[in-house]
C-alpha cells in the first residue's frame, strides 16, 4: 500500500465528482433542457470545468504524481493504482499546458457551440454555426500547440487524446488499405444490390411501437435495466454516470425502421462496456472504457457484427414482423437480411451501411487533418464536405443538415474522435474472428443465447476498464495487436456471400 | 463599487455552480434515476456538498465576510449587495459550526435515505425506512445542537432556516388561532358538504389526456414553456436551475381528477416565482424565493385562491368537459366547485381541501416539536402520527403510506419547512385581500386573463428573490406584517357562502 497514492486520493475523487456534475449536465442538456437556458447553464458548467482542472492540475497533484511516477513508488503500487497514476500523467500532459481560464472559456463555449449545432441543423443554417465552429477550431489549434510545444503535429496531439495506439502514420495506412480494398467492393455491392427492394423499410412505423420493440432488443443483446435507462436525443449517444447508471439515447423516426433498432444496440453495446466494468475502478480514472476505439468496437461489434447477422435475427425476426404485420407481412427474413445490409453511397454516417461506413470516417478524418494542418476557410467546409461525398461515394449531400451539420462531434471539440469508429469498426471484426475460435457464436445467435458472448467481452475486455490499453488487450485477447486483415476479409466474405460475387 | 465585494464573487459564482449541480443531481434522482445508482451516485452528492461547504466556509470567506459586515462596507454596497452579504451570513452561521465530514456524511446519507423512503413508501414498510429517519434526526439533533450552542430551542434553529420572520411562539400562536377557529368550522362544514356527490371525480381518467390539460392549466396560469420543463415524479415539486430554467413535476392518478390538476397548479405558482426573479439576481444567493412561507404563498395562492375559485373556472371548465365528456357531462360547473372545494377530514396532506390543509401541517408541526424536544422512539412514530389524526381529524390512516411515509421532506433532513406550508396558505389570503382592493380580480379570472394578477406578483414580490424577506415584502405590498386574521376570514366568508351556512 502506498502512502503517496493514498493521498492522491482526495484529489481523484473531486475530480470524478465534478466529472460525474459535468457529465450529468451534458446529460440533461441533450435530452431535456430547451434552448433558453443555455447562456445561465452553461456558465454553471464553465465553472465546474474550471474547478476539474483545479482539482487535477495544481501543485499537490504535481508533486504527488511526480512521485508516484518514480520507480521505487511504481514498484508499491498495484496494477489498477499503477493505471490511474499513468492515466493521471496523460490528463495532467493534456491540461497543464492550458491557461485555467483558457480552459474554461472553452468549456463554457462548447456547451453553448452544442446548442446552437442543435439547433443550426434543425434550420439547415450552417452559417449559423460556422461563427462557433471557427472559435473551437481556434481553441483547439492553440491547446493543442500549447502541449505539441513544437515537437508534434497538433492533430497527432488531438488523436493521441482518443487512443494513444493509433497515430497519423497507422490511420494513414489503414485508411489507405480501405481506400483500395473495400471503396472498389462497395462500387460492385451496391450495383447487384440495387435488386433489393428496401421500400419497406420506409414505410410508416408507429413510434411507440418502435420504442418499445428497441427497448426489447436492447434487452435481448444485455442491457441491465437495473444499471442503465434508456432516453431520447436528436443524435443517440451513451453516458455513464458509473457502471451502476449508464444512460443510452435512441431517437426514432416515423419512415424508417432500420435506424432507431440499430443505433439502440449500437448504444447498448457502449452500455455493456460501461455496465461491466468492475465495481473496484468505477468512479476512478480507468473506470471508462479502454479507448474510443475499443469502445466502438464494442457497439459495433453488437451492431454490425451481431445485429446485421442472419443468426442475430432468426429468433427474433417474428417478433419484429408481429410488431408490424401489415409491413413486414410479405417480407422473408432473407429478404430482410439483405435489406439490413444493403451496401449503397450513402449520406447519413449514423445510417450507413457496414461496407460505406468507414468512407464516411475517411471524409472526416481529412478534413480534420486539413483544418489542423492548414488555414482553410471555414465558410468553404460544406463545400470540401460536399466535394469528398462526390469523390468517394459519387453523390452530393443536398442541404447541410445531411451534409456538415449531421455530427455533434465538431461542436463538443472533439477533434480526433471520428478514427475511433473505423478503427473500432476493424478491432470488431478482429475479435469477431478470435471468438469464433473459441466458441460457436453463431449456434448462440440462433438459440437466442448472447450471453456466453457478453460474459467472453466482459471477462476479457470489459471488466479492466482502461487498466490496459488497445493494443495490450488486443493482445491478451487475441494474441496479436491491431490488425486491419480481418476487418478486409470480413467484409469481403460477408458481401461475396450475400450477394454472389 | 465595494472591492471586497468583488474580492468575494469567485466564492459565490463556485458556490453556486455545486449548488446547481446537487439540484440537478435531485432532480435526476426524483425523476429519472433508478434505484440501483444511489449507492455510487450519492458519493457524488456528497463530495459535491462538501465542496460546496468548502466553497463558502473558509478563511478567506470570512475575512471578506467579517469586512463585509462593517459599517463601512455595508455603506458601498447596492441592496442587493447587502441582501447577499446578509444571506451569507445566515449561511456562515448555519454551517460554520458543524464539522465539514458530518456535513459530507449527512448530504450523501439523505441522498441515500430519499431513495430508501421512496420504496418503503411504495411497500408501504415504515420500519424499512426507520433506521434511515433515526439517523437523520440524530444528524439534525446534532447539528442544530452545534448552531444552538446552548442558547436557542434546536428546533427554533430549524424553523428560522425557512423563515426567520416565524419563530415558536409565532406558529403556537397561529396554529392555536385555527385550532379555536378552523377545526369546529371544518367539522360543520364537512357535514353540509357530505351531500356533495364527488363521485364523477374518482371515475377513469385517461393519464395522457391528464398531462395534457395539466399542460395547459399551467401554461393557462403563465408557466413559461421557454423557460421550464414538466416533469412526472412520485411527488410533486419545483427545482430551479436558475430563472431560465425550472422544473415542475406531477404525479398521476388514473382515478383521482383532481390530485393532477391542483398540483400542477401548485407547482406553477411556484415556478412563476422562480421565473420572474431578476436577471440581475440570478444565480446569487438572493436569486431564490424570499422564504419557504413566500413560496409556498405563491403556490397555494394559485392552487386554492384563485384555483378553486368558480371564476377560475368560469373560461376553461367547457374545456375540462370537452376532455371527459363521458365523465363530466352531467357535473354542472356549479357542482364541480362545490366538488373541488368539498370540505372533509383527508389522510394526504397534499390531496387535502383548504379547511382540513392546516390540520394535516399541525400534526406534523406537533411531531417534530415532539422529535427535537424530547427522546421519542423513531418506531413509536406511525402510532403517534395515527394518533394525532384521530384526534384532529377523527379518522386514523389504515397504512404507514398514506400515513406518516407519505411525504418525502423529513427523508431530505427537511424538519422545519412544514410550518412554511401553512404560513404560505395565510400569507395567500392576506396578498388576496390586498390585491382585491387594488384590481378587479374576479373579472380578471371570468376573463380568462390572468396577466394582470401575474405581473402584481411579479412586480411586487418575485422579482425581488430573497433581498427582502417575509415581513418586508407583506409590509411594502399589504402595508402591515403578517396578519392570520385574512386567513381565517378567508375561510370563513368562502366556506359559509358555499355552504350557506
Amino acid at each position: 500500500m502506498s502512502k503517496t497514492f493514498d493521498k492522491l486520493k482526495p484529489y481523484l475523487e473531486k475530480s470524478m465528482a465534478l466529472m460525474t456534475a459535468r457529465n450529468l449536465f451534458e446529460l440533461d442538456d441533450q435530452t431535456t433542457a430547451h434552448f433558453e437556458s443555455e447562456e445561465y447553464t452553461s456558465k454553471v458548467v464553465g465553472i465546474l470545468s474550471d474547478e476539474y482542472m483545479k482539482s487535477l492540475i495544481n501543485d499537490d497533484v504535481h508533486k504527488l504524481l511526480g512521485k508516484l511516477q518514480s520507480e521505487k513508488e511504481q514498484a508499491q503500487l498495484t496494477d489498477t493504482e499503477r493505471a490511474i497514476v499513468k492515466e493521471l500523467g496523460k490528463t495532467y500532459e493534456q491540461l497543464e499546458s492550458i491557461p485555467p481560464e483558457e480552459y474554461r472559456d472553452f468549456n463554457e463555449y462548447t456547451s453553448l457551440a452544442t446548442r446552437k449545432w442543435a439547433k443550426a441543423k434543425k434550420d439547415n443554417r450552417y452559417e449559423d454555426f460556422a461563427p462557433y465552429l471557427k472559435k473551437i477550431i481556434e481553441y483547439k489549434k492553440k491547446f493543442a500547440a500549447y502541449r505539441a510545444k513544437g515537437k508534434k503535429n497538433p492533430y497527432e496531439v488531438l488523436l493521441g487524446d482518443f487512443d494513444e495506439c493509433f497515430m497519423m502514420k497507422d490511420l494513414d495506412l489503414f485508411f489507405d488499405k480501405i481506400k483500395a480494398e473495400i471503396v472498389p467492393l462497395l462500387q460492385e455491392v451496391a450495383k447487384k444490390a440495387e435488386t433489393v427492394d428496401k421500400s419497406y423499410n420506409y414505410l410508416t412505423y408507429d413510434i411507440q411501437k418502435q420504442r418499445e420493440f428497441c427497448r426489447y432488443l436492447s434487452g435481448y443483446v444485455g442491457f441491465d435495466f437495473n444499471r442503465g435507462i434508456i432516453g431520447e436525443s436528436a443524435h443517440p449517444f451513451t453516458l455513464q454516470l458509473h457502471n451502476h447508471d449508464v444512460r443510452i439515447t435512441d431517437k426514432y423516426l416515423e419512415n424508417n425502421l432500420e435506424s432507431a433498432m440499430f443505433s439502440i444496440i449500437h448504444e447498448s453495446g457502449h452500455a455493456l462496456y460501461e455496465m461491466n466494468i468492475d465495481d473496484a475502478i468505477t468512479q476512478t480514472l480507468v473506470g471508462g472504457g479502454a479507448s474510443m476505439g475499443m469502445h466502438e468496437s464494442q457497439s459495433r461489434f453488437y451492431e454490425n457484427v451481431l445485429g446485421r447477422s442472419k443468426a442475430f435475427w432468426e429468433p427474433i425476426y417474428g417478433k419484429l414482423v408481429d410488431t408490424y404485420p401489415d409491413n413486414l407481412k410479405d417480407i422473408s427474413l432473407d429478404h430482410f437480411i439483405k435489406g439490413i445490409n444493403k451496401a449503397a453511397p450513402s449520406l447519413i454516417r449514423t445510417e450507413a451501411d457496414e461496407l460505406s461506413y468507414c468512407i464516411h470516417i475517411i471524409v472526416r478524418y481529412e478534413i480534420e487533418k486539413m483544418i489542423f494542418n492548414s488555414d482553410i476557410d471555414i465558410e468553404e467546409l460544406p463545400q470540401i464536405w460536399n466535394q469528398k461525398y462526390q469523390e468517394y461515394m459519387g453523390i452530393t449531400p443536398s442541404t447541410d443538415s445531411e451534409g456538415i451539420l449531421q455530427d455533434t462531434h465538431w461542436a463538443c471539440g472533439e477533434f480526433g474522435y471520428f478514427p475511433s469508429y473505423a478503427i473500432g469498426t476493424a478491432i470488431a471484426s478482429q475479435l469477431y474472428a478470435c471468438m469464433q475460435d473459441k466458441m460457436p457464436i453463431e449456434e448462440y445467435l440462433k438459440a437466442g443465447n448472447l450471453t456466453p458472448i457478453r460474459e467472453f467481452l466482459r471477462d476479457n475486455i470489459h471488466k479492466y476498464g482502461a487498466v490496459k490499453n488497445t493494443n495490450q488487450l488486443l493482445m491478451d485477447v487475441t494474441g496479436e495487436e491491431f490488425n486491419a486483415d480481418y476487418y478486409i476479409n470480413y467484409l469481403k466474405d460477408k458481401y461475396r456471400a450475400l450477394y454472389d460475387l
